[in-house]
């Protein structure tokens, strides 16, 4: 395909993901959507810098941004007319629309737009709007990928499933947590990945028990459990997978408490399909975990969409009736936590397929004792 | 010193802050603040998760946070009372104010609380209060560093510079943009620090010209610039440095761009001293530019504040009327950007001293020929 195929590629699939979008806005009778969380403006122009605005009305979109991200913009920028804001991204924005006198109820997302923000918009366009919540519209859009969103997931997922198979090697007692993880975002960047999607987790012994610890200082030691959380971003998508390993020969209490996981991951991937709902994949997860006796060390969700961010639609939790659908990509990562003993987790990413789902992290699954 | 008196000192320093921040508040006649955002939490208390909120009342200090913090706000909090939320934070926050009916102005930072979120507020209390803009009071103590923070702060930047030496040595005609931010931040924890400050940038021949250019696949060619622009944090503190180097002989025309650049670096570094304004130092450096005739390419302000973030107070740019003072760490960074040729950029960290400013950042800064 030629540059100039790929770009008319890329500006009909920006296009089209607005048109959906403005399907969502025609049930609120939004007459325009005004979008600033990042991952959202780039879903739907492209742009992946730090300072963008996305403006969508019913014929068009306009996308701002400021003098630093002129050439950038130029570049990445498709389905939508870039405006380079000299005084303040939010000003160039309110005055578009202090002009566009037909524009009365604007649709914003209350969670994404600080107070001072919607202050300064409100005294920009300096005439009566009514702004109403967008209800998620765009992120309701981004749960479910095409196919080419699920090909750079499936990349990005087998980066770090090939790096495990390089930090299994480099993992012995006497190297830092910090260095492990160093080792690990240094490999994602080798294959070509931009970055970790998340600070590194590489927790060791006790430390394993605390589900969002920071890599330390601290020295992995012999008859440790450690856990690996981590993931790599390609082309702005994020992985994410966990694998916990035994340093040692992994006394039988360990191995009991390994398997009741790896039941539980199996289950909730078991429980994953078009048609379910997300608290099922929960329930699946859970009730083999309680089963086990173990359901109080079980103190998280089971899982969270990925894409462009590393948390995002649907949740796989307790009470979350999403039904899940063919293209959602999602996290099943069930774990069990016990202070003094230390934390076990494992996490696969999924996509739903059209009669179950498929797996995008394929390191392996069994115990592995270092 | 032992635990105990490092405890005490810790106390001491946040309750310290704690009471400067009390007279900032009593100028806006605030009865309480509301602290949401992270580092601010983190200044006034030690809190570095990432769910934490700390209210600032007249003779007290409550830290709320959520079940996952249990254990580590037990061991970082210092000089507030921790309340776990068991239904969010806002809530939690909300029923405390909601029952101290003496609380009628409360203060908040309008650019660091969502309309979301000052929707759920107002919903917890249920009463009527009056919410007062602290006009960035936390911002305006930090913007001014004590001596233990210069320290790590100092720590920080030699982290960043010895990396350089070691960067200098990997990067050769062939390696991937990518591979070179790999092996930067892989170093930053080798020596101890959390990470990077951000991602690292690391931009070779014509996407040098990009200020804000992420590492690519690109690898690294003969007669290119190369622009590293990087820091690492370290227990919470960022340093932020920028190297231009150029890979093979330098023609004449990159010779004198680069000479430009670092008098204006060295004019800005010059400028910065007590007494003297923001837009003093960004003027100086700005100036030597002009005189070159590459005004127009110097497309971004002279510096900015780092400390617990990477940006923060004072801006060092035009019209910025900030007066310096000892302890205020800023960095200082020209650059030019040629679209077709590549850019060049130099910066330092500095410490404002008793009578003038002291460079953290060591790394030469003339021109390096790879």
């Amino acid at each position: 395909m030629g540059d100039r195929d790929k770009a008319l590629n890329e500006r009909s699939r920006y296009l089209a993901r607005q048109d959906r979008l403005r399907r969502l806005l025609h049930r609120i009778s939004a007459d325009a959507l005004l979008v600033s969380h990042l991952p959202n403006v780039r879903y739907l122009c492209g742009f992946s810098g730090s300072a963008g605005l996305l403006l969508i009305q019913a014929d068009d979109a306009t996308f701002f941004t400021d003098t630093r991200y002129t050439i950038q913009a130029k570049n990445e920028i498709s389905g939508a007319t870039v405006r380079i804001a000299k005084k303040g991204l939010l000003n160039a924005a309110g005055e578009l629309l202090r002009a566009r006198r037909s524009l009365r109820r604007l649709a914003y997302s209350p969670a994404q737009v600080t107070v001072a923000q919607k202050q300064a918009l409100d005294s920009a366009i300096a005439r009566k709007v009514r702004w109403i919540d967008d209800l998620s519209s765009v992120e309701k859009l981004r749960a479910t990928k095409d196919q080419g969103e699920v090909s750079i997931l499936r990349e990005a997922a087998a980066i770090v499933s090939k790096t495990f198979e390089r930090t299994r090697r480099i993992l012995h007692p006497g190297i830092a947590e910090l260095d492990v993880a160093g080792e690990i975002e240094r490999d994602f960047k080798r294959q070509g990945a931009e970055g970790p999607s998340f600070d590194t987790i590489v927790a060791s012994g006790e430390r394993s028990a605390w589900p969002h610890a920071h890599p330390s200082a601290k020295k992995v030691a012999t008859n440790e459990l450690v856990v690996l959380d981590h993931g790599a971003i390609l082309r702005g998508y994020c992985s994410d997978m966990t694998r916990t390993v035994f340093v040692g020969k992994a006394p039988r209490r360990v191995k009991s408490l390994y398997r009741a996981v790896q039941d539980a991951l199996e289950a909730g991937k078991a429980a994953a399909k078009p048609g379910a709902k997300s608290q099922d994949v929960d329930a699946a997860a859970r009730n083999v975990l309680r089963r086990a006796g173990l359901g109080r060390y079980f103190t998280h969700s089971t899982g969270h969409g990925i894409g462009l961010e590393i948390h995002e639609a649907p949740r796989i939790g307790k009470g979350d009736e999403t039904v899940l659908v063919e293209g959602m990509v999602v996290t099943v990562e069930p774990g069990v936590y016990i202070e003094g003993l230390g934390g076990i987790r494992i996490e696969d990413d999924i996509v739903i397929t059209a009669r179950g789902a498929e797996e995008l992290t394929t390191a392996p699954r069994n115990l592995i004792e270092l």
